[in-house]
């Protein structure tokens, strides 16, 4: 690489790919499945796989303290991580939180960030188990979660076949809109982010399940990163896409393309996943999963790309997700 | 708690009280230790025990890009946590990363960051299986590792008891008095830590093992710890304390105490543990440790707290072990 590229130039996903280009070279007895997907697979030399992941909540980057509350803040950081976990088909252990924070932070506002990520994590039977804290100049957490395959078959991104179907849980762009509204100051933040645990289990045990991966970034990029893990092209139709209730209004209030929304709005953390041709429709899926499940559209060849019905020309072009070095 | 109280009046283990009682309230059915320990050991419902630790290096607090390369503080960042997996007398199975930087930070560096902790990764057999990269205003990198108990039984904090012996591996004060000589511009570091996973897992297949810490914070501090997980006391002796060669000379040549460095001096990654009165001598767990193991003091009463031999008034009272939210 030339020598002064900076971090801004390279990109996050830059910088991704090269980190795993250079982490696959060293090899671990303990590891079934390496870097690459939601969470990891590790194997001791007895019993079921666990998996590890890790995710990271920065002062001005994925939150402000303005904007809600440090309890709700403390939350969205182990959701994100329990939704990578959901993501795997896993069902979550335990977690670590590293605190990084300025000494003039007031205590109750990080333990408050804590208890947030306690009360989640006590919902899934997830507890505490250990963690770091330090000075810094701003205000982090830092969770790595571990969930027990149990009985369950690995979710993996690279899974997909052509000719799956292709389904989302639950609705897409509300924590997007959300977070918009709140900018422009016409509200705090509602939208409860949920990870989808119990659905990932219960994919985890379908027959028929193909690749499954969590809608963080935002659909679109998060489907890229599914299609490539599998080498598979996909179709998606965007009038298919499932939104909240009001969404389109709400959208239009705001001056917002509801499709873009949908589209690219990260942190709805649904579950995107594949099924084979044979497997329940989308109605069956839903009741197995236990939450609103809705197919919106269909894995093809590799050489088809990502094809959208019913975009508007240039949406497919359009940035998808955020980008943590670039400009917005 | 007073609405106000900042974390720099709060301190750092004023946080982890509170977060450690908060954190109990939280059961988990796949946790075999939870929060309090080098590591947690978790239990999924079929195999042996995994240990998961994680720490934080954060630029301005554990390091200064002027003082050492890049490569050699991502390789102490993962010394740090494999350190905590020695202290649990585990083996290392993998780690993530959590790398946050500013869009400014040149990639070479951000990437010789991670080539360290892969490569002191590599020398363990332990690969990196995942990890996120965020923006933020200084660069920090959060490691989560696991490691696999075997057969060996778990070095917990909480197991000295009176009339325990008291050892140390390797030398202290080291990295100490480098990093000293660094910051007053006399060399860059070039103490070379290590973290001592084949001691722990030699000391924890050991008859008559008792307590074991890692020595991160500096001796006395993590020697308070390991005192108050066992509820016991100790005596020390500070003329025992096993030191670098050239270490008296070196140190008071920047008109510095050896003896409060290497009490005081963090960083040096040795093990302090403890065996009970039958168990071999100094040189003999030496041999099976293969590694220097040097005998400096015992474990006593609770009620004795901890009793420094040889030192001078006021050592005991000085500041022990860095400070994370006061002033230096």
């Amino acid at each position: 690489m030339t020598a002064r590229v900076k971090l801004r130039e390279l990109g996050e996903f830059g910088l991704i790919a090269r980190i795993e280009r250079m982490a696959r070279r060293v090899h671990g007895a303990g590891v079934a499945l390496g870097i690459g997907d939601d969470a990891a697979l590790l194997r001791a030399r007895s019993g079921e796989p666990l998996a590890l992941t890790t995710d990271a909540f920065v002062e001005g980057v994925h939150f402000r303290f303005g904007d809600e509350p440090a309890l709700r803040i403390g939350r969205r950081a182990l959701v994100a991580n329990l939704s990578d976990l959901a993501a795997m088909g896993a069902r979550p252990l335990a977690f670590t939180l590293a605190l990084a924070a300025p000494p003039s932070l007031e205590a109750r506002v990080a333990l408050a960030l804590v208890r947030g990520a306690l009360r989640e994590g006590a919902a899934h039977g997830c507890p505490l188990v250990g963690g770091n804290v330090t000075r810094a100049r701003e205000t982090s957490l830092t969770i790595a979660a571990v969930g027990s395959m149990g009985r369950g078959r690995a979710l993996l991104r690279s899974a997909a076949r052509p000719g799956d179907r292709l389904l989302v849980t639950g609705s897409l762009g509300g924590a997007a809109l959300d977070r918009l509204r709140a900018e422009r100051g016409r509200s705090r933040l509602r939208h409860r982010p949920e990870a989808r645990i119990a659905a990932g289990l219960a994919l985890a045990r379908l027959p028929g399940a193909g690749a499954c991966i969590d809608v963080s970034d935002g659909l679109l990029a998060d489907l890229r990163h599914l299609l490539e893990a599998s080498r598979v092209g996909a179709e998606l139709d965007v009038a298919r896409l499932p939104r909240p209730r009001g969404f389109a209004t709400a959208s239009r209030a705001l001056r917002l393309d509801p499709d873009r929304l949908a589209l690219a709005g990260g942190e709805d953390y649904e579950l995107l996943f594949t099924v084979r041709p044979g497997a329940p429709g989308a109605p069956a899926l839903a009741r197995r999963l236990r939450i609103p499940v809705t197919e919106i559209g269909r894995i093809t060849a590799r050489r088809g790309g990502l094809r959208l019905r019913g975009a508007r020309p240039g949406m497919l072009q359009s940035p998808g997700g955020w980008r943590h070095f670039g400009p917005r």
